[in-house]
């Protein structure tokens, strides 16, 4: 049975708000109030008990779903899900989306202006967690006076802050999402972050991070970075799939240096697209976080121990070819989440796609979702005004 | 039963060969003339029946075996399975590994005088092939005077230059050992290569490919292409299991860029100590000539008519974590020549250490190329005036 997905995005515009705590961060540095650039969609109900909160992964920032204009270009990047009649409906629900700090995109960052200098922070931004992060989202969810959310939802680095959501404030959520995620990177995922880095922070261009007031930025470093993401995003199957050996636009080798097959043509593509929208220092200070997060660090290694204040119930969900973060790593949570007693949903859904599978509009992975959220919906009477969603795979989670 | 592997080796030294004759390259481009730089260790018998040429991979060079002094620094770079006693035992064989074109260690290369100019090559370098460098090495086999190798072996890239004289020179050997390669790259193999050659060019200090003349070398960019490498050379396991998440000489994260993690201190050491012992043109040439290779393209992708020409005996060698160059690539190259009907010997090796592991001493591996190696020297009846190996196991095969 498939899931038909229209695309209809609405019109939107983001928001801020400023807090003027001073905020101590995890690595012990300290922000001097901060402002959070988010976005809703959908309307919040009276009980205030329909919000969800979508958190964002390395590369995304608040612009989740709606569009900002007709111009085709400025659609929320996972509008495949979000939206009205959508798997995550905004007819029902009231989805929230901020951009975490440190970002580029309007919350307070590396780029941002630091009042004590009156020049952009630079260098001098402090290293930021997923649990400060969270912790910015909670500020938030006062501010909208969101008691607790129906759901916390993250793909990535966005599951990643969902989990800790559950172990930070676990009366503040009711059920946790948890996608393409892992309750810590690897060896091998460090190594891959710490290549980006490098090749960001070794550009001469790059001066120490305090590039902004010589007008440029480490444009070059930036684009190998996300090179290698790219290729990390997708599965081997995939790539030879869409690109296998095919030649760019030429029957026989140039022997040249110009790109001869078409996947040098998609990656360097990939890269300079990157390279105008996104900040470098952001994009250490993500990997970083990435690093860092490890809630298990904190008890011994347990990860069920870690996960023993959450009282959320789960829906995880992991994709088949996905090698940057693979199923197994997700079924380390869910044994942890079983382990604890709480109710857990698990989908490993068959999906070429690799880690990039999150954003996709996969069918089994819209109908997971779908049925999933129709769940939390019929659970609090959420869908009283809304239409009853065609495919109601509950069955299937 | 174990197989030990002494760690004698030889002293040796480097020698070189003009050829004079105007070199036209797959590429179309031109040498005129050009020098091998060799190795050989034990001796070539009178009937000039015991040679085995050994090809490198894409950081390799001349010199595979013995050592150049006693520093204990200068053992070449697969002397744990070449020597006396070895499983590729110079007591009976006469072995023989030259530089490739376009290498940087005495072999003309980008780095070497070019004499139209009298400055380095730098970019009027062409690029070269696997053909390219069969041919060349048929021309140092002309010199030695060896008329049938015995066998020709490689590992990774050398591999395929193994595979490429079964098909270009039939009649010129008798064996031919395949470890941890393919037929071709695919699309993410040449996405891997196509980010480290951008992390290489689009360094400043590349100066299009002449930078010799500035004194310095486009290390940034080199140190990247290195680190990458290594990722994709080791399996996430042994990353995990070397590495994990173990922090660098601390207790606790110190929330700053400098290495965190263990694995991060590993990968910019490699990327460090290759700066300056290789040349970065090489490495692009090196690279490019990986992705090119690829015999079915010649013969509408069948791979078994690639292969129709060669006429030798095979071993094939895969290693299971081996990722950049997975068993299944091997499994291609042992059907091809099944179909073929050629005697073909296929192991596949478990193992954690990835592609790493064909340089590496590990029992299964040795045991099969000493018991291939073994064989060899019987069918020829080479080994008579060498000790017989206490290991025979030409049924592990």
């Amino acid at each position: 049975m498939a899931t038909t997905t229209s695309d209809v995005n609405e019109l939107v515009e983001p928001q801020f708000v400023r807090f003027d705590e001073t905020l101590v961060l995890e690595s012990s540095g300290q922000l001097d109030g901060y402002t959070l650039a988010y976005e809703t969609y959908g309307k919040l109900n009276a009980r205030g008990d329909n919000a969800l909160l979508v958190c964002h992964a390395l590369s995304g920032d608040h612009h989740v779903a709606g569009r900002y204009d007709d111009s085709g270009k400025t659609n929320g990047w996972w509008h495949l899900l979000i939206g009205p009649d959508k798997p995550i409906d905004t007819n029902k629900f009231f989805v929230v989306c901020s951009n975490n700090i440190g970002g580029c995109h309007g919350s307070t960052g590396p780029s941002s202006i630091n009042p004590a200098t009156n020049k952009p922070y630079g260098t001098d931004f402090p290293l930021v967690t997923v649990k400060d992060w969270v912790y910015t989202q909670s500020k938030l969810s006062d501010h909208l006076g969101i008691t607790q959310w129906a759901a916390v939802i993250g793909g990535s680095l966005g599951g990643m802050q969902a989990m800790q959501w559950s172990i930070s404030y676990p009366e503040r959520l009711r059920h946790c999402i948890v996608i393409a995620s892992a309750a810590k990177l690897n060896a091998q995922n460090i190594g891959f972050n710490d290549v980006a880095r490098q090749a960001i922070r070794t550009d001469p261009d790059f001066h120490n991070g305090n590039y902004y007031q010589y007008g440029n930025a480490p444009s070059r470093g930036m684009r190998v970075a996300r090179m290698i993401g790219h290729i990390t995003y997708l599965s081997e199957e995939i790539m030879g799939q869409k690109f296998g050996r095919n030649l760019r636009k030429k029957a026989k080798f140039d022997y040249e240096f110009t790109p001869e097959f078409e996947v040098e043509s998609y990656l360097r593509y990939q890269g300079d697209a990157f390279i105008n929208k996104f900040d470098a220092n952001t994009y250490l200070l993500m990997t970083k976080a990435l690093d860092y997060y490890n809630p298990a660090a904190e008890t011994n290694n347990d990860l069920t121990e870690a996960l023993a204040p959450a009282t959320a119930n789960f829906l995880v969900v992991s994709f088949s070819s996905d090698w940057r973060f693979s199923p197994e790593r997700s079924r380390e949570i869910v044994r942890a989440l079983q382990s604890n007693k709480l109710n857990v949903s698990y989908a490993e859904v068959t999906s070429l796609n690799g880690h990039d599978s999150f954003l996709l509009n996969i069918d089994d992975y819209t109908r997971v979702m779908r049925s999933y959220l129709n769940r939390i919906a019929r659970e609090s009477d959420l869908n009283s005004q809304a239409k009853v969603a065609s495919v109601d795979g509950s069955q299937h989670v």
